[in-house]
């Protein structure tokens, strides 16, 4: 469902200020907002945007996908009014733990990467998922921390999840550090994976909309070398997908049915 | 963007006829459409749903993910108008290929639970991606076939996936059949997973308009068999998910960085 004003104000307990919540910018006419079809992005700050993703995770337990995805459009809404206002933004919790529970991929990527196919068709968008899913899978997550957590507050620690895949992200990150999955640590965990995410999103959409070029991160060595052979011109091309490969292709994981306590 | 009605004609086929194409229901108020915050589902015909999902995949490439969901909210745009006409369609690209080729959820299934999550929040959906997800990862797929193949006509093979990703369900079918994955059999494959998928999601949303309830299955064995000790009362509970755990935990390819050609 749409947010009234009244809730969306409900759901920011003071971080954000100034012109986000002085009202929608009337000047900005509908007609420029949306061009060729697709809705015209406006540059945002990335601290606010990902406090604002933060507490939206847990407006109504939607989850980390509307977080994400509120931490783009529903700021551009707040600033800009029509069309991002318009988004039936009840919908984004489709992405809530990977999907009712299921762990595919992460709800905070689909909620970011969703925002923005609302602004550019996939020529521009590609090389923007590629970076933010290359960069996800080596950073150390989370990132962000809130002025008070909200599920858990305190000092987390952090993992590298190795995989864009909420499943092997969560279970990584608690096997790790001996955290239960089903406990506040984690819900807390993945509420600031869901602020860390929209930070890094508003950064390259920020330095898209400047033409400033972002970082492209180049596949990880496991894609390149198993690319060789799985590619158009190679032996078997049977490869579809960009994830790096040794997340679910190698380890002591990998076979758990054959040697696993 | 949003299509204009020129352009939904434009990709229909000779496939649609009767109520469908006759124009919007205006009897049908925008106030009865939206219900709680949540949009007002209506029955489709999964045949009709399926065709018109399997060539909306062909639309400007918008591929997998927008074709399912065009199966079913652009179906309800068409019969109904608003609030359905009112959604970006052109942001459910999203899903191409997994998400930006990267193989994560496959986009058909991404384009079908969104298209419930306009209508249906978690307590009421989840039962039904736990149905349509376990039903994908055990199905013979693909089962749709068109009247006239777009990207190739003629028969194609099916395989059972045995996982809601992308890279999987498609790499393993290139693989068991000999088919490259840059094909147009390929590119074929997955228009007609698409439409499969949209009969199968219409079939169980249909279920659930008529409470008549919908065959939820069980998880499969791994799962209940790792489940029993990666749960909150086991003594592991790091499990984040509910894919089925045999897909990349197990079998030949599980470590192919120690056994591989």
């Amino acid at each position: 469902m749409q947010m009234s004003r009244r809730e969306v104000l409900g759901t920011i307990s003071g971080v954000l200020v100034g012109s986000a919540l002085t009202g929608v910018n009337m000047a900005f006419s509908r007609e420029a907002a949306v061009q060729d079809g697709y809705w015209v992005p406006h540059k945002l700050d990335a601290e606010q945007a990902a406090a604002f993703a933060y507490e939206n995770h847990f407006y109504k337990g939607y989850g980390c996908c509307y977080g994400a995805f509120q931490g783009i459009v529903g700021m551009m809404a707040r600033k800009y009014g029509a069309p991002y206002d318009t988004f039936p933004m009840h919908m984004m919790e489709v992405g809530k733990s990977g999907i009712s529970e299921w762990g595919t991929i992460c709800g905070a990527l689909l909620g970011a990467v969703s925002a923005w196919a609302l602004f550019w068709g996939r020529a521009d968008r590609d090389p923007m998922v590629d970076e933010l899913f290359t960069w996800y899978e080596l950073a150390s997550l989370p990132g962000y921390k809130p002025k008070k957590g909200l599920a858990f507050d305190g000092d987390l620690p952090a993992s590298v999840p190795a995989s864009v895949l909420c499943h092997p992200s969560v279970s990584k990150w608690c096997y790790e550090h001996g955290i239960d999955m089903n406990s506040k640590q984690r819900s807390e965990r993945c509420a600031r994976v869901t602020g860390t995410v929209t930070h890094r999103a508003v950064a390259i959409m920020n330095a898209k909309i400047d033409k400033a070029g972002f970082a492209v991160l180049g596949p990880g060595a496991s894609r390149t070398a198993c690319g060789a052979c799985h590619s158009p011109d190679g032996e078997s091309d049977i490869l579809k997908g960009k994830m790096e490969c040794k997340a679910c292709h190698s380890g002591a994981l990998a076979d758990v049915f054959n040697d696993h306590p």
